[in-house]
């Protein structure tokens, strides 16, 4: 087997990782937490889906693979919870590490062509990654909606706090925040989510 | 919300059941088994990384899609294991029922869309199907190779039924079969695998 070809099947193997990287966030019907392989699928799909929302015309093939690796680094980072403030201020220094250990892996052109759209999607400054970016907060959402805000209520959040991380939904698709204004609202009057 | 919208996010919410289907396959580090969604994924970012393999020339995005979805069906229908005869024989009866079911969530034209990715996966007759199908044989081949071929032994699978199966990669990529064939015959040697 040639060394290109060796490299491309240890990464392979080696994001296998990421199905041991559990979130916070639960599956349906009060399900285990999630995993990040998981999240990462399921954003996929639905940014596929829900592409037609998206505020500015996307490239959705780039969206979908930046959904599909943007939490490879958790396998070494870990994941860091949207409302933990103390594991975001190092969030970034384990992150880049990760990113560099894990990307090196791959082939040179492979290793700096998925750390540009890792890089695209953490800067935030594209439709693609901001489309992409709704797709991280409305996944969790609908699972965490449809199991009575059980994920808000074992963190103790308020609708403050989810509000401030919605903001970047609003940046990728104005329609999809208005839903996820809708569920808030809805959770609120439920009183899954203090004001 | 609108209809569409309504009938998107349904759709969204019941595929996270494929997180609840669990496959024959193993993760990596003699972990437990693997999961539809986790398996899917894993396909996808491989086909990405892999698609200069490919025996004729594939539109990625579809292969990708293609890998996301293909599985979608077993939440109704369960997983069937590659090598349970028995199973086989009503597979396709059972998956048909859940496609109807499953995709008519969606709304008509996403519907239509999606259930032609499905069914050109199933019929295996472009080369996308092809390439995707590769992917389908070699991500739990590379599991279970990294676990010693534990997956076979569990199950009592011989070289011959193995091979029976990879026919299929062969069709998708020359090149990714001649590492089947290599990881195969690894595993005989190393006892993993009877002839």
């Amino acid at each position: 087997m040639d060394e290109r070809l060796k490299k491309q099947l240890a990464f392979s193997l080696e994001i296998d990782k990421e199905k041991n990287i559990f979130r916070q966030t639960h599956l349906s019907g009060h399900g285990r937490n999630e995993n990040d392989a998981e999240h990462a699928w399921h954003m996929a799909v639905m940014a596929y889906l829900l592409k037609e929302y998206a505020n500015e015309e996307v490239d959705i093939n780039r969206v979908m693979l930046m959904c599909l690796i943007h939490d490879i680094v958790e396998i070494d980072a870990g994941d860091t919870y949207a409302y933990d403030a103390e594991g975001q201020k190092t969030q970034k220094a384990r992150e880049d590490a990760a990113k560099e250990r894990i990307y090196s892996l791959l082939p040179d052109d492979q290793k700096a062509e998925l750390i540009a759209v890792f890089d695209e999607f953490e800067d935030n400054a594209t439709p693609e990654a901001r489309f992409a970016h709704a797709m991280d907060n409305l996944q969790p959402l609908i699972l965490n909606n449809s199991n009575g805000g059980g994920d808000w209520k074992e963190h103790g959040v308020t609708a403050k706090t989810v509000y401030g991380r919605q903001t970047k939904t609003r940046l990728g698709s104005e329609k999809l925040f208005a839903v996820t204004d809708e569920i808030i609202q809805d959770n609120i009057r439920r009183g899954n989510l203090p004001e």
